[in-house]
């Protein structure tokens, strides 16, 4: 089903060579549902190269100078709109930050006359959280530039997939450009039902050739057997259970979503202590995934709920990666949006 | 009543021209009352150069490197304050942003403590909005830099009517420096009696030859027939009418005004249905205008409100081009202001 | 008990000398209190050399370029976040602000997560205020590059005192870089128990040699009487007195601290009126101190509680001074702090 033959050419001169970003053919990204594995691995190759510019010992490229680039989060956060800043500045732009909850944006403006207003003020490149799933679509018909999804209420959140699949990479695949979880086992725990988090990264994984296995409560799975089921795409079928033990058993990754403190309340859970016992990530069920597995978070983290502390700041880890490598992600997903929309 | 004489030679000669910038003797923005139109027309003059930068087919002067541009809102603005942060990064200033209302600023210190530290921390020219009318004369008189008024209660939005004049001219009057809106028709409607933007359209309108009606309920339009008949600087007289038929008819560009929703609850209107259907900007009632007549609007619109959905995105409307204007207009007047600082 | 001996040659060589700066030897700066006499004249002369950067005299010099500065404020502040960043910008750092009261930060991530998220994305140095004494010793132990405590609970603003000195320094020792102040008298007025301020300026003030007198109500003097006796260091003690006029009587400088609000709800203090009446800087009091004495305030200043307006905007006040000193001043420590993380 998952075709594993390497679509481009896989090593080091490929990550060097520029000529294959012309491959890349998305002005928006939306969600990772649209990218084909030879997109994905020039994210990839790019964030390699972005990397080195972050830890200095590459020239800061300037490829966006004079590039309007406009953060525009309805949600607060720290750690992604940050992210995306110094990300955008690294590459020479011209940023602008909008936090719109605390703005009079947020008061009787509708969504697409903010988006008017933000082009005309020089924005060609929109990076949007909000918390109705499909807003960044809404918006991308009526945008004349480049739309990036950075959170859209449980729907998507490509680039948190893209530095995921990368901090993967560097790990397991570094070097080899082709689907390079072929034969790797990938656990995904927690909260799926509300997550964009691992909706983004059922496509990437899959496409990656990664067997997925994503496990919760059973009220926190609702829909996903039958899309396990359908596969991925339709035909990259992943795995669902309610049982911790088999979803971690052998994983070379485990994945532990963010729960929500408001799912509380709202009747779907028990109590915190009990999905701790339940579901937590501890030392003993992650001794059971395979020896050196990796250990994902999108942060931030409620430690000694979903995780552990002893596994969230343990060997393990590599939570404090995932940030780092988000830069450089985003540094190369910047630079491929902007290319394909000059050459549009 | 209104010199029709063109006082600066126009064309493109003049637009270019560096020279004629000495004409401009203000230090600070406070109001448009005080612009002779020699003034005005190097305005709108800069603001063409200056959109040549905003489209990257002029260099960025970088005529402001290194000079300290601070924003301070009292109240939050996304349109106003980015506008203003764009122009001055693209002259190269060093800026700096301060939302009072989420600051420290807005407890218990006071306007004028504020204003000396802002300026004791590099501020050369100081961008303010505040809910009171006035408060920028106060700051004024005591700030050793530049004032720009960004907005001050129902007083003055100086920049806002320079904006609508600059979007006005591209249309009505490009190339034209004398007061190019001689035997032009100007509505604008709605809530008068708290605008700003309508206060500071008044004085340019007229200095540029205009034929100012403006028009709303009777309740928002107290004190205005007074200073109709006086005219605008004891000479430029304006009409007033709550026919809004009577405003519209045969006018080259209608501006429609926000409406505060907070007026609604005053007892100053009727219910929000009912001032839309008295005095919204409709299809029908824009059909009496002249053909081609242009739709300004400061923004943000209340959509159905003021004016109807197809009248604010209709092929008429230039509302997104002032936002762009904006930025150009503005980056002239810093620039004006700061070369007025620097031979004081 | 104080070493008067100047440790390194005063002089304008000393100050334009970049040589000295290796006796530096702190990766963070935390409070004054780990500073020896050789270190805090350092700051001294780099902070003249800096204040020709700031008046542009001096061309900038780019030392922070390519560094991640980042704000994080736990308590809002305009003045000292400002003045940090309007710093690290002059030296050329990348700064990233981050309001934590307004962001995501705020919301159940611990203080350590956030901090190692800050650093994984590029920070280096990190200036933050907590309400929490101690915070930044927490920090400074888990984060890899440099922690600048810009104010925790009642504990230390080391730049404050710094600056504070800085300003008495251009006044009083301009030049000299041993212990300028061996002879004189400084008074510290007010709510000393609440104060950082306070506490940090007794470090530096009895370091260059003053003889320092803390003066408020009883209540606003707990455990000072002990600390006095023993010394600041263990050797160099100090006065403390409710008398006012004794604490002025013939003071070089006199410093009134921000009186808080919420102290006189918590049954500390009398009336508002009755603080102002026994404990206030009046141009009265003042008057008992030598003539031309200084007066300070680390603002923002409640005019008529702790300092009289006319005492506050008088010409013996160099509260503006103390404004623009701090951004010198903090360049100095950004410059010093990231030479000193270089060679560790």
């Amino acid at each position: 089903m998952i075709d594993t033959t390497p679509v481009i050419p896989s090593g080091r001169d490929v990550v060097r060579s520029p000529m294959v970003a012309t491959a890349w053919r998305h002005r928006h990204l939306l969600d990772t549902d649209v990218l084909a594995w030879p997109e994905i691995a020039l994210v990839l190759s790019g964030a390699a190269r972005m990397a080195e510019v972050v830890t200095g010992t590459r020239e800061r490229p300037g490829t966006l100078r004079g590039v309007g680039v406009t953060t525009l989060f309805y949600e607060a956060s720290t750690r992604t709109r940050v992210s995306f800043e110094v990300a955008a500045r690294l590459l020479g732009a011209d940023v602008v930050t909008v936090a719109a909850a605390a703005s009079s944006v947020a008061k009787g403006e509708s969504l697409l006359d903010t988006i008017r207003t933000l082009e005309a003020l020089g924005a060609r490149m929109l990076v949007m959280r909000h918390a109705t799933s499909g807003a960044p679509y809404l918006v991308a018909g009526h945008f004349g530039g480049s739309v990036l999804n950075a959170g859209d209420g449980r729907h998507a959140h490509p680039t948190q997939a893209l530095l995921d699949l990368y901090t993967l990479w560097r790990h397991i695949g570094a070097g080899d450009l082709g689907p390079f979880l072929a034969g790797r086992k990938i656990a995904i725990l927690g909260d799926v039902l509300h997550s964009r988090v691992a909706r983004s990264n059922l496509w990437t994984l899959t496409a990656a050739g990664a067997e997925v296995w994503v496990c919760g409560p059973p009220t926190l799975l609702d829909g996903f057997a039958a899309w396990a089921a359908a596969g991925v795409d339709g035909g990259r079928p992943f795995r669902v259970t309610t049982d911790i033990a088999a979803a971690v058993r052998d994983a070379d990754a485990v994945m532990a979503l963010r729960l929500q403190r408001e799912r509380m309340t709202a009747g779907l859970l028990p109590s915190p202590a009990e999905y701790a016992a339940r579901y937590g990530l501890t030392r003993e069920r992650l001794a059971l995934a395979a020896p050196g597995a990796l250990v994902l978070h999108p942060g931030p983290m409620n430690e000694g709920l979903e995780i552990a502390p002893d596994v969230a700041n343990g060997p393990q880890s590599v939570v404090t990666e995932q940030v780092a490598n988000g830069v450089a992600v985003r540094m190369a997903i910047l630079e491929l949006l902007d290319a394909a929309r000059g050459r549009a």
